[in-house]
């Protein structure tokens, strides 16, 4: 499965705002925002595609994600379909 | 959109294996894989939502993605879809 974590909303994003100087420097100036995040794929052992949801959200308070800072997304997909 | 970026499978991603040494030391031992890429969100202003992808395309290829280790893939969301 698929976990994308992403910066809060409002809160300051350096790493996102360096990406989009830098675009802005290749010229692309129609970029209005960038947020920069991670993407994390887990291949878990569970008896049904819902356990191992119930796992990796247990996973991303305990460990992937800041609860503070970042929010998390988990996202079903079959064992080949990562990109 | 968001920009979901991976390693390319067969390359060794020592941040995915200290991801899931870190899993397995909390117990979380049914976690046959992990792999650790990057989720970078855009708002980009085009003419078209496809416009708006061949330029994220292009970006990826010129900066966010290192075409040499790593996949990447483009996903529309709306302006408030992203996690």
């Amino acid at each position: 499965m698929e976990i994308v974590i992403a910066p809060r909303p409002g809160l300051l994003d350096p790493q996102g705002k360096a990406i989009q100087h830098a675009l802005a420097a290749l010229g692309y100036d129609s970029v209005e925002e960038v947020r920069s995040g991670k993407a994390i794929f887990l291949d878990v052992r569970a008896p049904s595609e819902e356990a191992a949801q119930d796992q990796a959200r247990d996973m991303c308070r305990k460990l992937l994600a800041n609860p503070v800072t970042e929010d998390f997304e988990i996202r079903a997909c079959g064992p080949e379909e990562a990109p």
